[in-house]
This record gives structure tokens, C-alpha cells and sequence, in this order.
């Protein structure tokens, strides 16, 4: 178990541009991603010799009144006839279809093969897209008994995390603060402006509509103010949550045989792994996700490396402490640790331990079937060297990791690529 | 492509009865399946010896408003951190789930993998049922522009069909009669009655109330009277079209490494197909199902046989005349002779071309998500000779294959079982 029979390559990735687009539609989404993805193929691809694509889509259902999503998509792309499979593990829907994708072409199914997600969730009002986001826990006793949305389930994790390690609110909020600042250099980022900014941008709308300004002084300032950043459940705040998006992603894998005939510049897969983890009133302790844990065990023994092998890492922070949570549990700091790192800035771009470059769901966005997929197409950018502005230069890439959750870690998909052929 | 780097072989099967389960949910549903291979595997098995599961479901989110079934499922079998995926391609969904399971083990990840279905359909009126159902259509296109629901598509579909090869709504009947003759030997069946029995019991149920019987005759002529079969969309009417229905299935994969220690009887995958097609407006054709075509090609190549060699088969009859042309694109009969081989008696459980021993979508009944695997389920049972008063006994069985349609053939699933190792 867990040792593949031929190694996978990725030899292109794309996302759209993350945000709210009224006209348009999953598919239209779609192919802004698939168009990128195929124009990021050093040596050209043509579509027709894609193989099979697997779709990341966690509720179209209810979102677009539309299932059976992977065969539309392939002939909204012009492969009307290859194998289309949607794939849905909740927000970590994508990360799971390029696990599919990996295992079909280890098993020689396949050589090469389309993985990717869409989500396409404004159509919806917040509280009915809520509610469909909710479906992601257990309906019949997390929702309809205990009556969570996922803000109230990061909210217990949060309050038990705090309770435990004695942090406070601001030690969330300065993830936040580091995501959008990563954001501000991504131009596919649905919020790509600091915190900063968005302080300066509210301080000039409240000056013009002649209302007060509060004395935020700087961004933290800004974030403990409840004006500047009002509760959602607490102790989560509006800028502790990411946001609903708009947005696709997608990635070209190859086996080693094809690659090299597309690619100079491969990234192979060096792990690929999936855990669950049952629901929260049967898990013994909320200050830490299960799924998180053992799917990064199974991944390092897949990859043959530590967790201080792993340059750069795109992790789940659907809300703040889910990525202090996230460091943690993949071995990067000790438990009660993590958000500590974040204040002492060994996550940021140019630390020690660089934590979602990309700008993270927080300020990227989060169309969450897409998400695993986007994760994947940064950790992809950034190995190449093609992240312009937001690159990391302070180190040299080697191994790069992806952790994707769905519902409140029900499912947890991680990721190792690495740079060059295995 | 297309060449497995390690055999797969099933070393157990379980449905759930098929029926309408007031106080069932999708977990309860599955759990019945489940047990059901689990007592299925010669040696016995231990539940936390399984590595994945890859669940077939068409839309739980719109019948039970319950996404991210997977890992749900996996807790309440009693396997909670196993990575758990859900497998969406509308009516091929677990044909679809059954061709991951079968990668994942070819590709070196897992040995040992469940797969299955689920779908709890009833608890939505049929109205709302229908709505849900007509998701697997282009929702857009086919559903509010072109107010198709599935009952129409198969009709246009039928309508063509007779026209082009001057069959009549009576070749359909004798699918109908056919399949319910089946189900009738199938305990797990939704209508276990064959057509002679349900229409000696409306006989009976209007002489009771004093009301005056309709000369009927025999099966056929109940079917040709509007009162004993009424009109659904013309030509189809109630006894072309499968049921509404809720329930389970499941199948345990292993590789031949570990198949040998559990399974006296092995039962081999010999092909695991996957093709899609584009909506109806694009096609050139309605008389045939392109994605089956393919499918069934690839299929046959895979395996390395002709349609000849196929003993037995599990076709999708969600309304008659898919089971008709089926048979066709298969390469079982010309085009245009599907409908008159019916006739002849060739697709009977006696006849040289068996078809639908288990009762079919049409008596068996057609929970969604689960079809494809208690396809697949009816041939490992009757590869094994554990078909009990069904089993086919005329011919010495060798292949069985299964073709899995998801909406109206934008995705199809074709598989080939062969009775013992490769």
C-alpha cells in the first residue's frame, strides 16, 4: 500500500481570477482555468490528447441546480467524449480529484489526465449559500440538531484552542494580515490588497460620507476594532473568515513516459494522501484535526522526507485558526506553538516556514471545490520560479506541500510535489 | 494507456433491498450493503482492514440535503479515517465509483477497497424528485430552456427509434414483461412480482371495490390498455419507466496479492471502461448512445475479446428502450434488432444473450447512485453460481459485463467480470 506504480508528473496548472462574477457560469470558469493551464505547457499540448478529467465540485446542486457536472465541463472545453468524473469531498473536493488523477495514471489507465475544480457560489444569497456549505458536516446531527454553520464549528475549535494554549483573538488576526498581504501580489486573489489598504480605503469612504474615522492607528488597531471588523461567531471575526467566491482551477498530469516530451521544467508528485476523521462529537479533542495528522504521516512516508524537508506549504485556512491548527498538526510546530510562529513571522513569504504565498483562502478566496486544485497550481508556480512579485527567493525550492480539508476535517487531503523528476 | 500495471479481482458484493424506506436514511441503507459483502467474503474480513472507499452518489445534497457522504459513510461502517470520496456521474455514479476502486488498487495505493452506492430517493415527492433527477441533464440548455425531464428525453429518444426501425410501443412491453420476470426471482427487488402477478392483483383490488374489470387477456394486453399502464410521455408509458427507489450496494476490490487469502472464488476485473457524450442537441443520432459505443469498444479491447464471449449482462434499463439500444451499441445485435431480439426470446435468462437477470433497473428498482454497483453486484453473483433460483444455467458463464449510464448517455460506464484470476 501507498507505493505507486508509475510516478506522476504535473506538466501544467491555471486558475481563474477568484471573485464574484454574476455572468458567469462553472464552465465559463472552468475554461479560464483549463485555458491557462494549457497555455503553461512549456512544449504545447492539444486538447484531444487528454485522456480523463476529474472535476472537484462540492455542491453545484444547490449552488447552479446542476449535477453531472464532469461530462458538460469536458465538452464545454471541447473533449466531449473522454471519461468526466466529479469528484466531491466538501471544500476539499480538489485536492481529492488530483489524488484520482494521480492514481489514474499510476495505474496505467491513463498518460494523461485533466484535474481541476470549480465552484460557483454567488448566485446564491449568504444565507442560503450557508446553508448549502453546511452540508458539508453531518446534516442530521451537527445542522439540523446542534444547529452549526462552519463559522460556529471553527468557532468551538478556536475558543478550545484559546481556552488550551492561552492565545487571544490578535494572534488570529495576524494570520490574516500576512495572508492579504500575500494576496496584495496575487492578481487572480479576490481580495489582493493588504489589510492595510482596505483600512485606508474604509478610512477615505467614512471621510467622504463625513461620518468619524475611529483612531485605528495600524492594522491590528484596525482589526480589533469591531467597526473595522465586526464578530461572526466568536471569537471570529469578519476578517478571521475567508470569503464566498467565484472560481476554477486546473492542473495537466502526466506520466514520466509523457512528460518529458511536454515539459523541461517537471513537478512530480512525491506523496499523495487522504484521511478522515468522524464527526466533532466523536473526536477527543478540538485542538487539533485528526484527518490532518495521519494524512500528513502517510505523505511524509510516501515522500521519504521530514516535514523539515518542506519549502513552502498551501494549507486550509478557511478560517485563521485552521491554519495555525494546520502547522501544527503537519509537524511544522509544536501543538500551542503555531500561532506563536506567526507572530514571530516564520510564516511569512520570506520566513522560515513560508505558509500560503498564494494569499490562502482568506484573501485569495475560497470557491471551494476549486480550492485544493488552486492550492496545488501555486505550490506548482512557485517550484518553477514563475510567481513574479510574491516569489520566494529566500530559499531554494525543493519540496512543496498542500493540505486541503473538507467540512471541519471530515476529509483531509495532503499533498507533497517536488521539484524536478523523483 | 489502457494497460493495468496490477490485476483487480472482487471478493465481495452486497446489495440492500431496493424499495421505499420511510425510516432509512443513506447511511442505514449502505450499512445493510455493506454487511451484506462483508459475510460475502469466503474467508471472512475485518472491517479495519479495508484502505478506501469510493461511494457513488448521484445528489443526496438535493434528496437529504447531506453532501460529503463519504467519510460520513466510512464512520457509520465503522472505518472513520479511511479516505472516504465521494464518486458523482449522475446514474453511473458507483459504475464510476467501481472504476476508481479498480485504479486505486491497479496503481499500487491500496489493496484492499470498498466500493459502493447509495441513494435515498423517496422522502422527496416524485415531482421534486423528478426536478432533482433532471440535474443530470444540462440544466440550462436541456432542463429551462428546453423543459426536458428524463421521461421526455428517453421518449424523443424512443420516438426516433421506432420511426427510423418501424418498432412499436409493444417491442418495449416485452422488455418490461422480460424484466419483471427476473425480478420476480430477486428477493432484493423493489417490484419482485412479475407483470402477470400485478395485474391479477389489480383484478383483484377492482372486483373488490365493485368495479368493472377490463378484458385484459394476458401480460400484454394489461400493458396496452391505458388503464392497466398509463401514459407517461408518449410512447413510454408507467411500465417503461424504472421506479423511484432507495437503497445500497457494495463491493469489496483486492489486489491478487491479497484476493488469494480471502476468496476461494475469485471473480476478476478483466475491463473497467469510461466514455462521455455531449447533450442531445449535439448528437447526430438519437438511435444510439455514443458514449456506450466507445465505451463498450475500449471495453472489449481491454479485455481482449468480442461481444460474443460476454455470457451474461447487466444493461440500463432506466426506461425500456435504453435497454434496447444498449444490446445494440454493445454489438450484441444489429441496429434496429435490440427491440425484435426481445421478442425472440434471445435476451431471456434462458436465451443466448441474457440480459438484466437481476430484475434490471426497471424491477429491481433504480436508486441512483447505487445502480451501477448492484450491476455489478448480479454478475459477481452469478459468475460465482449464488443466484439461487436466477442463476443462469443454460450456458457455462465466463464474462459478464455491465453498462452504466449516467443521464441520457453523457457519461457511460462499461465493465467486463471474468469468473476466476486473469
Amino acid at each position: 500500500m501507498g507505493r505507486l506504480a508509475r510516478n506522476v508528473t504535473i506538466v501544467g496548472a491555471g486558475v481563474s481570477k477568484f471573485g464574484a462574477f454574476p455572468k458567469k457560469s462553472s464552465r465559463d470558469l472552468f475554461v479560464d482555468a483549463f485555458q491557462e493551464a494549457l497555455a503553461s505547457v512549456d512544449h504545447g499540448l492539444a486538447p484531444n490528447n487528454l485522456e480523463a478529467l476529474f472535476l472537484g465540485n462540492f455542491t453545484s446542486d444547490t449552488f447552479e441546480q446542476q449535477s453531472h457536472l464532469g461530462p458538460l465541463i469536458a465538452d464545454w472545453i471541447g473533449v466531449p467524449s473522454i471519461p468526466a468524473t466529479r469528484i466531491e469531498n466538501a471544500c476539499a473536493s480538489s485536492g481529492a480529484a488530483f489524488r484520482q488523477g494521480v492514481m489514474a495514471i499510476a495505474s496505467g489507465m491513463h498518460d494523461l489526465v485533466l484535474i481541476g475544480g470549480v465552484e460557483k457560489m454567488t448566485d446564491l444569497t449568504v444565507e442560503n449559500a450557508t446553508d448549502s456549505l453546511a452540508m458539508a458536516a453531518d446534516s442530521t446531527f451537527e445542522v439540523q440538531q446542534a444547529a452549526f454553520t462552519f463559522p460556529g464549528v471553527f468557532a468551538i475549535i478556536a475558543s478550545a484552542y484559546m481556552d488550551r494554549y492561552g492565545i487571544t483573538p490578535e494572534h488570529l488576526m495576524r494570520v490574516a494580515i500576512k495572508n492579504h498581504q500575500n494576496g496584495s501580489l496575487n492578481p487572480k486573489a479576490q481580495f489582493n490588497r493588504t489589510i492595510h489598504d482596505l483600512m485606508e480605503a474604509r478610512t477615505k469612504r467614512l471621510t467622504e460620507r463625513g461620518q468619524s474615522v475611529p483612531e485605528w492607528g495600524d492594522e491590528l488597531g484596525f482589526l480589533q476594532d469591531l467597526a473595522g471588523n465586526p464578530l461572526v461567531a466568536w471569537p471570529l471575526r469578519l476578517f478571521d473568515c475567508s470569503p464566498i467566491s467565484d472560481g476554477a482551477s486546473c492542473l495537466i498530469l502526466a506520466s514520466e513516459d509523457v512528460a518529458h516530451t511536454l515539459t523541461d521544467t517537471p513537478i512530480s508528485v512525491a506523496a499523495s494522501a487522504h484521511s478522515s476523521a468522524p464527526p466533532l462529537a466523536d473526536r477527543e479533542d478540538l485542538t487539533s484535526i485528526p484527518s490532518t495528522k495521519q494524512a500528513a504521516q502517510l505523505a511524509y512516508s510516501m515522500a521519504g522526507i521530514s516535514p523539515d524537508a518542506i519549502s513552502l506549504s498551501e494549507v486550509h485556512d478557511c478560517f485563521t485558526i485552521a491554519e495555525v491548527i494546520a502547522t501544527e498538526d503537519l509537524g511544522y510546530f509544536p501543538a500551542g506553538e503555531g500561532a506563536l510562529a506567526v507572530a514571530e513571522g516564520l510564516t511569512n513569504r520570506d520566513g522560515e516556514k513560508p505558509i500560503n504565498t498564494s494569499g490562502g483562502l482568506k484573501a485569495k478566496g475560497h470557491p471551494v471545490g476549486a480550492t485544493g486544485g488552486a492550492q496545488l497550481t501555486e505550490l506548482w508556480t512557485q517550484l518553477r520560479g514563475e510567481a513574479g512579485s510574491r516569489q520566494v527567493t529566500a530559499k531554494d525550492l525543493q519540496y512543496g506541500l498542500s493540505q486541503n480539508l473538507g467540512g471541519s476535517g471530515n476529509s483531509c487531503v495532503v499533498t507533497i510535489l517536488k521539484r524536478g523528476l523523483l
